[in-house]
């Protein structure tokens, strides 16, 4: 078997620039609003081999170029003695090229303007693979990028290959003078519009909505489509693709000449109802939908004696994979981009739900681009950090260190990039053009920002840990962090408050929950310091509540880290449960329990600004995985494993959980637990005591 | 007027892409094999004014987006005291945008994944033009980029329009079973293909030739095309674009349906002759080409009364015009990529044939792409030298300040770069991957080479010489140049051979003529050095003869500069003179008087590897002009020019050149010189005098 290869890094970044191009409101697209790297459009790939025998290959390319064999011949006499004569032969992309029984060297020189240059070859013996080099003419030839996914000459990696399933509407309703149809769930989705017979609609309007409400506002919706049907004898729109392949980029019809019964698709959309306002053409339609997604296993299973917790782990399961495609995306309708903080969250979620790693490492490629760094991702000072910890992070879930070899340049630029914006106490500020974010909420901004600073020193962290791997000294880095740890304590604790402020060069001493979550996630409290924000932040009410799933997300670890697991128990039903109340068949962006329901769908000054199927929502898999049932690695890519389920909050439970390739079971009922795995390494932690769990092997222990 | 604008020098980077990507090899693509600079894909476009009244405008793009529109309005009540309040609105690509009478923002977001981002802003008021700024998310908001030719909404700076001329052959001959059609003179040109009648030939084999020889060779042209033509019934092959517009970038046939009497293009190459050996069915198809060239005006004129180097003007005229399209091109059947060392060149013969400064600029910024510089300009050390030094010539020849302060951040960088490969002795040396080439000749380049040395002094005084320009400090640079120059004499000065040896590190004290050129051409040498080296070099004829037009253009100007005009006369007449007798209708990259004529259109160890039309080839146009004819600037952008026409050179002679935008006219005849001009600034030196030139005046001078 040969694989498609490229650019290291190459695929990801060509994707990704497609993916940040693909938000789209009411009628005009809208590119992400920061630099998105390209990938190269000209580089030469290399192979040597020494053949036993006479053998044929031969290169399909994406783009132009040709393809060079090399191989040392007997010298002709006119050549200096004792060097060594090699003949150089070219020959086309496309061609079937034979090569003699000698030791050869084949480079394959590929252009491709406008997508990405790469190449498969196909023969007996030369196939390309990963023990293929590629150069791009600046840097130094490396490994190549490739996956599992190409592997046959007739497929093109520009193209993501989706799987793909046919929906029809579940029920249609005439209502407000047009057709309402409701797809019974959030879908990604190409719309498919089919017209019946032989009388033709002039235009058909498609009104979209993640919520009814949205889809029957024609005036306000985030997405409508205004599609113009030419007539049979029409020709194409200059300048516009069309037919039944995709619609344009331009955004116009995609009907070419149309045809009676003939099937044409508009773009990927995120849907569940979509409202066509001209009843009499929407009679002369059939609307339906291509979903399409990428199939990720399902790794894991939970269901217990709560019903209630049982639909947050479904909801939470259809949140994330829609939003789960090429890339971890924030939201399906909007905005589509690929964000470093979000992201961050997906990969805890990922690791209890797909473990997947081909996506982790996609999205890594994406976010990264290419060196030199000349922004923070998504403009944000803390998704750069983020993205940093989630190498090490990725490094731990996968053990993937040929992964971290490749990226760690990368890694260490980004940072070396952070500590360029840093003041005489070695903390990060903002700069022009940078965007401080931590979280939509009142954090007291005013200079220096607490939560920044421990970001950092978590960077610094995970830079040195990922040195350390790679045999490389990390002195410089934890030198850093222990002096940066020193001057957030000395200028961030607050004696009298009893917690971290988010800023003491404002004075006025806000205490908001963030940084004091960080403080006990990365373990930058001590005892006292802990017990304190737990009772002086994390359990007040009179501290702002979080009011996103995004950071609730951190707050509920940290409640969770601190054993207080009856209040993540209680939010997860009281919030996400809230979330359920007001008919929501996919997770948040944002969520606040007071806000009228008349106000629910809107964000950022837009009626239906709101993101409702948002990846930051779906944390309770996390949660209830990693914390509730306790099943987290202790070792590298779970070489060695722990299982330690909080049996007192249900009544019973049935579930699994991946341990990287293996996976571990667990059933309690009528209080006895029984735990099964097919992976050894793993230790039971149940009822006060600790077993060891083997392959194949049940574990039965009674009683709390 | 609107012009369409895009990110300052990416309308030259994109085609230089597209240009560099150009070059074809028998039925392969060879895109040129060094990094290639990408145009931004992702930019916003920013402008703000002021408005008296209502006004509208809309906005025309080559990409996706959206336009947003600010302006202040009265503050809601909510909004907090004595801030400004802002109205904000996005508005789709192409609606007509109504502003009120205020100061008005705009920015206009733009991606174009495959292309050059670029928008047309058309109304009364609103316009795009050079006061709009532009930022790509990663520098600051800079000045956009932007030219004379796109200025409609309908055209599209992606598609580069030339003017465009139909020309048929002006003889076909039946030969070797086939036709051979002879267009008369070399052409860049589509090839068009019409089917006379309802017969279709199944293919048609087209062998292109710059000789006939060569087109005649259907096993070895450099350039053939076999079209297959399918049935009136078979669709179009899948992949490949169709019809009467362009040729598939693989390289397929044009052909989709054919209609009788309809003309398919296949894509620009460069030819004389094409040869269709398939005599029977040549006869079912009508061979025509359409002729693509950039219209540059005829700025300048001669005839002497020497026919011989009328001639020689004439064929340096149509070679260089040939050569001379978006960019300055090496040669125009191959390799048509943009090398800097040819293009040095052609800024000086452009100088004394089109005058064109937009060709210039879009040279320079297309061969330096963008920063960081990553490696050499076309991978060789000198020519990022030559491009270095083009930037001070450029001012000297414009006096435009803008676009030496546009690019002034890129020849800093790249001299910096240079830099990095310095030795103790300041001494410039290859690196891996770089190529030392000055020549095509055997020079010593064991160790550091004498005249890579040379053009880094150059360049230290070019860089300084445009920071002067700038106000900047360039005592840096000063102090660089000087001891460089110290130790170039110390280690490469010869007093023995009385001339500078290529190398001092191989021991070998080689010498060739190239250094010593730079020396007398760079001012470089003492008067007494200047003496040796002109008997001891340059008129040695034991010092192996320059074989390239290249490197004797800069023999030629030194020995000019030394007053050596008959050696001038005698070699334009028996170099390029040579060439003529040998059938040449454009100059040659390459050619040696010795060579059998066997062999004499082959290089690189291919038999039609010459490339036989060669902008290097064109040099005795700036020599005729600037030495024979001594028209100079001697100040900035021809304030002050002097014209020195070497009398004793002709019988008579009646010539014209520019001097910036005005022009000289010169007559001699009888041994009366007749000057013209209408331009002031000009001093005439003629007859041991010095006449100063008045605008619309004529100055008669008799006698040598």
């Amino acid at each position: 078997m040969a694989n498609w290869i490229w650019y290291p890094g190459d695929f990801e970044i060509y994707h990704g620039m497609c993916q940040n191009f693909d938000r789209e409101e009411r009628g005009f697209f809208w590119p992400a609003y920061w630099h998105i790297a390209d990938c190269r459009h000209h580089v030469v790939f290399h192979a040597s081999c020494r053949l036993e025998k006479e053998t044929a290959f031969r290169v399909t390319a994406k783009g132009i170029g040709h393809v060079l064999v090399k191989w040392e011949e007997k010298a002709p006499s006119w050549f200096p003695e004792g060097q060594p004569f090699y003949l150089e032969k070219k020959y086309t992309i496309g061609e079937w090229i034979s090569c003699p029984a000698k030791e050869i060297g084949i480079d394959v020189v590929i252009g491709n303007r406008t997508g990405l240059p790469c190449i498969y070859v196909e023969g007996e013996v030369i196939r390309s693979g990963k023990n293929w080099t590629v150069t791009d003419f600046a840097a130094p030839e490396v490994p190549v990028g490739w996956n599992d996914m190409y592997v046959r000459a007739q497929q093109d990696p520009q193209i993501f290959e989706y799987t793909q399933e046919l929906c029809r509407p579940v029920s249609t309703e005439r209502v407000n003078g047009g057709v309402l149809y409701d797809f019974g769930r959030e879908l990604t989705a190409d719309t498919l519009i089919k017209i019946n017979g032989e009388e033709r609609p002039d235009q058909v309007t498609l009104c979209y909505g993640e919520s009814r409400t949205e889809a029957l506002d024609t005036q306000l919706c985030y997405l409508k489509q205004v599609l113009e049907i030419p007539g049979k004898k029409d020709s194409v729109p200059a300048g516009c693709a069309s037919g039944p392949e995709r619609e344009a980029d331009c955004g116009a019809s995609p009907f070419g000449r149309w045809e009676s019964g003939q099937r044409y698709h508009t773009k990927l959309r995120a849907f569940r109802y979509i409202f066509v306002p001209e009843g009499e053409n929407a009679s002369l339609v059939t609307v339906e939908a291509l979903y399409k997604y990428v199939d990720f296993p399902k790794r894991s299973s939970f269901s217990c004696s709560d019903g209630l917790i049982n639909r947050i782990w479904e909801v939470a399961d259809t949140t994330f994979r829609l939003a789960s495609g090429i890339f971890f995306l924030d939201g399906v309708k909007r905005d589509r981009w690929i964000w470093s903080g979000d992201a961050y969250q997906s990969y805890f979620i990922n690791q209890y739900l797909f473990f997947d790693k081909d996506i982790c490492k996609r999205t890594i490629l994406a976010l990264r681009g290419n060196d030199p760094v000349t922004e923070h991702i998504n403009t944000i000072v803390d998704y750069s950090m983020y993205w940093i910890i989630s190498l090490e992070n990725y490094y731990n879930m996968s053990g993937d260190l040929d992964f971290i070899r490749m990226v760690y340049p990368r890694m260490e630029s980004l940072l070396r990039y952070c500590m360029e914006q840093t003041d005489g106490q070695g903390f990060i500020y903002g700069r022009e053009g940078d965007w401080i974010y931590i979280d939509w909420a009142e954090l007291d901004k005013e200079g220096i920002l607490c939560a920044e600073q421990q970001l950092l020193a978590r960077s610094y962290e995970a830079v040195a840990s990922v040195r350390r791997l790679l045999g490389l000294d990390a002195e410089e880095f934890d030198v850093r962090k222990e002096a940066l740890l020193k001057n957030i304590r000395q200028f961030f604790w607050d004696e009298e408050k009893g917690a971290f402020i988010d800023s003491y060069q404002s004075g006025r001493r806000n205490v908001t929950r963030h940084a004091n979550i960080f403080a006990v996630l990365f373990g930058y409290a001590d005892e006292a310091e802990t017990e304190s924000i737990l009772h002086k932040v994390l359990l007040n009410e009179e501290v702002a509540a979080i009011t996103t799933p995004y950071f609730k997300f951190y707050e509920l670890e940290a409640l969770a880290k601190l054993g207080r697991f009856e209040v993540v128990m209680d939010t997860l039903k009281s919030y996400w449960g809230g979330m359920l109340e007001r008919g929501a068949d996919t997770f948040w962006e944002e969520y606040k329990p007071e806000q009228p329901e008349e106000e629910q769908y809107g964000m950022y000054g837009d009626k239906y600004g709101k993101s409702l199927c948002h990846a930051w929502g779906a944390s309770p898999i996390y949660l209830l995985g990693r914390y509730c049932m306790g099943v987290r690695p202790t070792g590298t890519a779970y070489e060695t494993f722990a299982v330690e389920p909080q049996l007192e909050l249900f009544d019973s439970f049935s579930c699994s959980f991946p341990v990287n390739e293996g996976t571990v079971w667990m059933d309690w009922k009528d209080g006895v637990l029984d735990v099964y795995t097919d992976k050894d390494g793993g230790v039971l932690k149940a009822a006060g005591k600790e077993y060891t769990l083997e392959r194949g092997k049940h574990i039965v222990v009674k009683g709390r």
